[in-house]
């Protein structure tokens, strides 16, 4: 296999391969097939983000994937951003219909008529609803898994709130939920309040999470954005309030998707394969029995019990396949398992199991009757130490500069005057984008790199996926 | 609203709308919005689902939706059964597709090509996966929320084989979920051997689970499907044979709908609304305070209490709101809510909880201190006695007819010879549907309702929905 600092895209591929996440082989450019072993990682992030809408008083719904072009066309910022790459239904049967149906690129416009439905009186709101979907886009970049796809695993939350402010107080829900959500990834990321002309169509203000990969370049994890009220405008979605005037809605979404599982394999893969953070793994420890000649019985008999035994408190698997020990390993350190149990003649004789963590080398040994609470709290190192190896990575890449020319192949920091010229000025000599301004402040204090103009407002810019 | 046995079509209507399981003002017919609380409850039903499927050893997946028209066309009878109903995506953005893409109506021609590259060797087989997502098709008979609907929300099981034998040891595990299931739902229903003529497109033979509406018709409730080797064939799903032989693939398929859920609202609902059965109730209980003058705040800091013990154990809801006890019973009993608690001054005078059933008149008392094993041993109860009821229902609609003009608006069981000239002769003197013969066998001797000849296997008709 390609090493991961060699050539990170063609290791990208092969790790995703190699630990079966997807098969690419579909014949349809950006649409992979989503494998049980993928599908089940896949769940748990969404299953994650289920308890967090729960807590958080978010209902689950589900709206229809198409959508009546007359409804699409309704926001006209919106439909600028989008319709290049919506994919359209024109024929049912063998019969043209009359109204084209878009498929979901994002779900505002499938939605909204139906909010203005929901919502007549103040006390309707504030409206917190979330689903999760396929969404299409006809992207015409190069499609890479996960990151660049074109049927997207997509979460989205959708809310409306009786002003500005309150809708405010939704992006700071958000904003902690995503951190508990980047905790439970080990994915670490920069908050960053996006430029004017790369904000989402028909946004107010558009709020990015942004991941840093190996290669130096960012990831967009998730976006927030706040509309005020731009939809409701467009979508009709008004409230009574107390005094009995008619006032519109102001609304936030907050979208991410299967890029989620991407950061996971780009932030924290080797060259052994990928590498799941135990909240999230699918099996977070694999229990393998290292027979001996002779003993065989006992042995696989014994490793039963402990998988059985683990299998109580953790997600297990246990690996009796007649395969060499060696192939095994290999395979699960493929497929990310955090954590490996062995069990041979020796452990026995010692009374010891054998553990071996994924994201470290070597081996230690636990006593048997201590094996679940020693499993227990491994899982939660590897957790904490994934975490923490990604957050040192993210920090020690971003650099401060003082001219575009500076620029390095990682985030780079530097004074900006808030201007779309000198933005635009900057992205242009560096061939690279501006991810914006961090959106919780953080002191600083310079002048902007193109025009010289004081500021207090770093930005910062980076290649992206 | 109108009462269910006067006019159960609108009824129906009226007592989805008044639970609000969905809204149907979405812009585009026979695609609703999924609410919360519908989204709930077939979320509980997916996941038992899920369960059974864990337990059966099949892996969930998901393909993709968009079907190119090159892989559709490869099985015959598949696309002639299904070509008037696709939905097709002819553009990206504002360029025509080379290759039109089909929305999945159902997904042998997504998967098959890609299981033809994971089966290899016998080793690889059985192969058996399923998956729960939207499937299209555009049924031009009237819509009608979830029985008869353009995006069907499907559950679908995909197994491979490695003969006709093993295939059919698949057809008998499923029917082993599908009892489960029906217990769960509280839905009993018919097994029955579709007629040639009424088989799945591709199918060698089909099988489905009919339930019992007290309209008279059945509703199709499950469907399983035994290809042999027909879509190997089409897809080329071959495997290496322990003697080196390369063999095709037996495949079967198992689907479903949110017709589940039709089917709930259909069979257990009275003029009150609907009737959830527990196991799929998104509330169990849902606890209301009788307040009483001064001592408002005693009474629903104890009803609080209450539904918080309450909500170790079962799915509860606290329901606070400022509306008279009345208004709130009339809304839970329309959205279901299988039992009721009630706490006033009384009861916590007697040191009692009022419960009330949904599905019987009355109420009863029960000590506080016991409440927990009370409402669970009641809630059990009510699964087991809404099972019976339903069963009743369909056991006292089936007749013995000896001639196609003694056909009633139920369920009708004949002396059938087996040809399809004197099946499709009962169907045009009834104009209702031959259901097909008993899958599994019972004692029955007799003639042909048409051609007089003598047949010891009976056959079942009745309008369907």
């Amino acid at each position: 296999m390609v090493s991961k600092s060699d050539d990170f895209s063609e290791w990208y591929n092969e790790v995703i391969d190699k630990a079966g996440l997807r098969d690419k082989r579909y014949p349809v450019k950006g649409m992979d097939v989503w494998t049980p072993y993928g599908w089940s990682a896949m769940t748990l992030i969404d299953n994650l983000m289920r308890r967090e809408m729960a807590r958080t008083g978010h209902g689950e719904v589900n709206f229809p994937l198409l959508i009546p072009e007359t409804e699409f066309r309704k926001e006209a910022e919106h439909i600028r951003g989008f319709e290049d790459e919506v994919y359209w239904v024109t024929h049912a049967g063998k019969n043209p219909l009359d109204i084209r149906l878009c498929l979901r690129p994002t779900s505002e416009t499938a939605m909204y008529p139906v909010f203005a439905l929901w919502i007549r009186s103040h006390a309707d709101l504030p409206l917190k609803v979330f689903q999760i979907v396929s969404t299409f886009r006809y992207d015409t970049k190069q499609t890479r898994t996960f990151l660049r796809v074109r049927e997207i695993h997509f979460f989205e939350s959708h809310t409306a709130h009786v002003d500005a402010d309150d809708a405010e107080r939704q992006i700071h829900e958000d904003l902690e939920i995503m951190e508990r959500l980047g905790r439970e990834l080990c994915v670490p990321y920069l908050l960053m309040r996006r430029p004017e002309w790369d904000k989402f169509p028909g946004a107010f203000y558009s709020l990015a999470a942004d991941a840093y990969a190996p290669t130096g370049r960012t990831l967009q994890l998730a976006t927030m954005h706040h509309y005020r009220d731009n939809f409701a405008k467009a979508y009709d979605i008004t409230y009574e309030a107390p005094d009995g005037s008619r006032q519109f809605a102001h609304q936030t979404t907050y979208g991410m998707s299967e890029r989620l599982l991407g950061a996971l394999v780009a932030v924290h893969g080797d060259d052994k394969g990928i590498v799941i953070p135990p909240a999230v793994a699918p099996i977070q420890i694999v229990v393998v029995p290292i027979p001996e000649k002779g003993r065989q019985d006992v042995i696989l008999d014994e490793a039963r019990k402990l998988a059985a035994e683990l299998g109580e408190h953790v997600r297990v698997k246990y690996d009796d396949r007649d395969l060499r020990p060696g192939a095994k390993f290999y395979e699960w350190e493929a497929k990310g398992v955090p954590l490996r149990a062995e069990l041979g003649p020796r452990d026995l004789a010692d009374g010891v199991v054998t553990l071996a963590r994924r994201d470290a080398d070597g081996r230690s040994t636990v006593p048997r009757s201590g094996v679940v609470d020693a499993v227990r709290s491994l899982l939660n190192e590897i957790q904490k130490d994934l975490y923490a190896r990604a957050e040192r990575e993210l920090r020690t890449h971003i650099f401060d500069i003082a001219a575009p020319e500076e620029a390095r192949e990682a985030i780079n920091r530097f004074g900006w005057c808030g201007s779309e010229s000198c933005g635009l000025q900057v992205e242009a000599d560096t061939g690279m984008s501006l991810l914006g301004t961090p959106f919780l402040k953080e002191p600083y204090s310079g002048s902007c790199i193109v025009c010289g103009k004081p500021t207090d407002t770093p930005a910062y810019l980076a290649r992206t996926y």
